[in-house]
């Protein structure tokens, strides 16, 4: 099985280089009906998009999607939807250094071994320019949970050693950092210009929490909700770990505080993050990972070259200082995947199901 | 998609309740030619038993595999391989009482929205019981995987606050906590003791390692090797967080400090896990979990019945203080199912593949 | 991909070879709340079983099935149903003959170049014997469908040289020939006891038809519900050619002739079978298929043994010298997975669509 | 799942309406390595193109393919293959008719009962030209296959009445009707005229021939060669019949004539096709099909509108009297997609298969 393709109901398939002449995607199983325009992709894709603040690379992507099919008369018409972005951007820049050398923590030396053959020209497949169809995908999803009352949000929960102390979700989208907390995003600014002297680079967290959703969605055993989203989130380039709810800190926990009570009010709690044996309990969706910081930097570092030769290296060019801001909309793109996804299975399988019981997170 | 199937190429599927007649699995896609008995698979499973030492429930699981197709005068012959196990210990229990309560922190809840109907009993199929199927099947995965040279092992590495400073990969096997620190046993013996006088139950973190996996594993750009684990141990019940090489750590990293330098005898460190752009660098692949307390615990909490009114609860019966003792195995296992998936991808479509540069690892 | 799964929203796999311990199968994807027992599967399973009638094989199966899993309280509860079968019947034959020589017509020569090792008794895999679980499986299939009002039906259309004129299908149950046309039957047996004293054999011809299907089932453009149910047909042994509608007969029709027109009291003709674009149009489903003569006669041939040298070979044993008989309840199974499959993938994708125009083959 | 992807391992996903911007499709899992330019895949749909002859539609399609992605310095690179045609001669006709209008014979209906919303213009999804993304993908399947000496090739072998006597495959690609038989060309050249004159189609019939496939390829029970191979015909456009090696004439023959006796010079007959157990035997892989006349006529026929009110209908515009003849280069794709698919998943599982049994047809 390639590795090219997410979901099982709402299927995607990216294709496309960094540096090659475009990016695309297909969407098969979105259902008939919605309301689609290239507008609700670009407005998703604006906020990924690079050289948008000082703070991300200078690149100048214009990131303009075309829907090529599986819309007619603005509505989605069942059949597979088509999506493209023109790689506009591709200067002929100087490769020889990076064709026949392999960068640290990149994928160069992972992809030689893997394929024997590599698109060198900006990281060529493995280049987080690739993203950018997620995220189209994913807004197409995000339209539809819309429809049923689910809100998908990331943000910026730390660089480095900045914290942001809350999350105030209505801030999240008025700056250029998607911080929640108003505090941290000086602090988290100066750093950054800090580390564009250095020529270094750092790390991030991303919170992200998908209300709405009702209980019943996950497949156990295997693609469990959680593990679905956990595959979902490890699979962004730079994302190091996943957790769920309360996450590692569960291990110094006891049985007694972390099991979550309940009363016909609803919970006492959620420190499992909206899952409960792989399945959506109505609770608050809530997930959290880490970004490594990119190796992208222009310190000089050892490395070998192709023949396995000793050769220093250094990462010219533009190159965002911490990666992880630019995660977000990619963080809340995937996590809208899995979970329109879950809600087509759950609609396969149980469509006809009753319970007596109340949904107690109502 | 039902979600009972793990692996592409190397597909397990896996059926059966806690207190049905008997668990069992398809193995489908092991190669021919692999020299298999049930002494290879009970070695595995006994591992995983409880009642093997005091520490884990009383429960009387004989565990005892019956191999009842695939395999052919002691070896596999390329068609699926189906395993069974009896559920002997079926005692007739008294389940009126979490018959129409949910039990806190557990799946019943949840079941019961997705599916409207649920066998109650012993937690029917989110039972961690299910999970003696998936260390059966590791176990062939195992085999397979040992002929390569590659080797997993896994290792409790915390347990609440106590850590194991060190991991002795010789020590693991040696006592019933699998604790690579032999000075850790003690604190986490006496934590136990402790947990049962109160009833109550704990966390724990594991770490897991395969050696031996050569470069170019991995399927980009969403079957990742890091993806598919994360997937992989999310899906083991009670785990709440994934990470690979550094995880959360590498938050607070610098990109000078976080990229593993390469030189032409070998990387310089491994900070990445042994992952680079999804596919594996050579270097040992290393992640760790975190598993929850399990709610299964004899301090009354609140929670509602099955037509929404408050009820207290009380979880009776056999049940482990400290759950992530016994998912040592089937951590191994979930690590060594995917492995010998992407092998067989990789073969799939790379087995042709030629380079002129070295495998720096060896 | 390991090829022992059938479906996706419903999903079958099966394992186990004719003379291993047993045989079984997993039914992944039921609905939950389904009355199913034991007597549903075995009704449909002794319709199948060789040694019903005196024409077809003396082997004596008990054929006697178990539900392992996924049922509680004679309802499905969403979860995997687990199915077995013991073989009771492995008298330890003489297979020397067989072990190295490969029978012409079957599939031992190329088992052999595939895997490089072959369970030889019986054709192991290759039997037909694993069909039994097809059977089984599809019962169940079968009875999702009646609730919905869809019959599955197939009968015995032609032996030889001796066609059935008409198909009645209130006779198809009532003969051991499952033939629909009662003045073909007694000229049948006549051919049928003759092959017996020649120790030769003959193929046959079944037609199935589904009536009830709804219009709107399938999945253009590759997994239309003909496309499928031509994999399906052709997935059983012996099967050479599947036609749905008028079949070849098309080869020689016109434009003008062959398209079904419509009026608002129904459709004028059913030549293309129920099926238009891929999709059912509401009209009865119906299917053609061949099966070839079966290679298990006693008549002496020439083959090859395992090293490559020419050895005459004569099939020994119980066999039946028209394997279309027992294939019928076979070919009802299959089309029944297919649908029940196309019903819950409708259902996921399309389970809101609204349309003004009524169906009109109601 | 959705149904616009074909094959596991090579996965061809493809989108696009007749009358939309563009077709696309995406091609996953194509080993690296292989030398591929735009003029390989041009060739093979020129072959397709309507307006090539007199015979098939004069709408003029450029087809003009383009590769968007995973090919580098004209080589594949491992990674999907974007592939892309514009729908340059989208001239804005009158669809009124058949907007609210079902065409019999067309998926119009069904689809409208499926989707409740569908593109019209030119029947959207439905229309043969997404076949063109199919022909593009199979010449990159071709290309592989033939690297191994497997050599695909179709050939049209009746036009209603109008039988080809033989196949001379060299003469095949020499005419525009893809005939082997020299004699019958005439005779379908005047049958063409008078159906235009008449406004009337016929149906045809294709055979397709794969020889140079070793042994040993095809999954059984489900993922047969044969199975796989019907699905994949079945799914072309107005196909409603596959059979492989003697087809339906199996029902007639014995099984001391059936039966293909093999001698260490080779196999005696090929009455099986190529394929046995679902396993292919080394013996070229045949089968043939038939094609439904178009219901695109000139002659006025009965259906229905929308809303179900009796409507006549007529189709205007161009249409081949015989979509038979464009379908040869499809059968052959379609064909070529199966094969190596299913070559990769041999690949897979059993890489390192050694038997000493000879191919004795070589």
């Amino acid at each position: 099985m390639p590795g090219n393709s997410f979901g099982q109901l709402f299927k995607v398939t990216t294709f496309g280089e960094s540096h090659g002449p475009s990016l695309g995607a297909v969407v098969d199983g979105c259902p008939p009906g919605l309301e689609l325009s290239e507008e609700d992709l670009q407005e998703a894709l604006d906020r990924r998009r690079p050289g948008q603040s000082r703070y991300t690379t200078a690149r100048r992507e214009a990131d303009e999607v075309r829907i090529l099919s599986g819309v007619f008369e603005g509505k989605t018409t069942g059949t597979p939807i088509g999506l493209l972005i023109e790689n506009t951007d591709q200067r002929s820049q100087d490769y020889s250094k990076i064709k026949d050398t392999f960068r640290p923590g990149h994928a160069d030396y992972t992809y030689e071994h893997k394929y024997g053959i590599r698109d060198y020209r900006g990281g060529g497949r493995s280049s987080a320019r690739e993203t950018a169809m997620r995220v189209a995908a994913g807004a197409i999803a995000e339209k539809l949970l819309a429809q049923k009352g689910i809100k998908i949000q990331a943000a910026l929960t730390q660089m480095g050693n900045i914290k942001a102390e809350q999350i105030d979700w209505q801030e999240v989208r008025n700056n250029e950092l998607f911080c929640g907390d108003v505090n941290a995003i000086e602090p988290m600014q100066t750093l950054i210009k800090q580390l564009l002297k250095e020529g270094d680079s750092v790390g991030a967290r991303i919170r992200v929490q998908a209300t709405g959703v009702p209980p019943g969605w996950g497949e156990p055993v295997f693609d469990r909700l959680d593990a679905d989203l956990a595959k979902a989130l490890m699979s962004i380039n730079a994302v190091k770990a996943v957790s769920v709810g309360d996450g590692f800190d569960v291990v110094t926990q006891k049985g007694s505080e972390h099991r979550d009570e309940m009363t016909k009010n609803g919970f006492l709690s959620n420190h499992s993050g909206g899952v409960l044996g792989g399945i959506s309990s109505g609770q608050p969706v809530m997930a959290d990972i880490a970004l490594k910081p990119t190796s992208s930097i222009s310190i000089s570092g050892q490395t070998i070259d192709k023949w396995g030769n000793d050769q220093p290296v250094v990462t010219k060019g533009r190159h965002d200082p911490c990666v992880g801001i630019r995660a977000v909309p990619i963080v809340e793109a995937m996590t809208s995947l899995v979970l329109v996804d879950h809600w087509l299975r759950q609609r396969a399988q149980n469509a006809q199901v009753k319970t007596e019981t109340p949904d107690i997170s109502r």
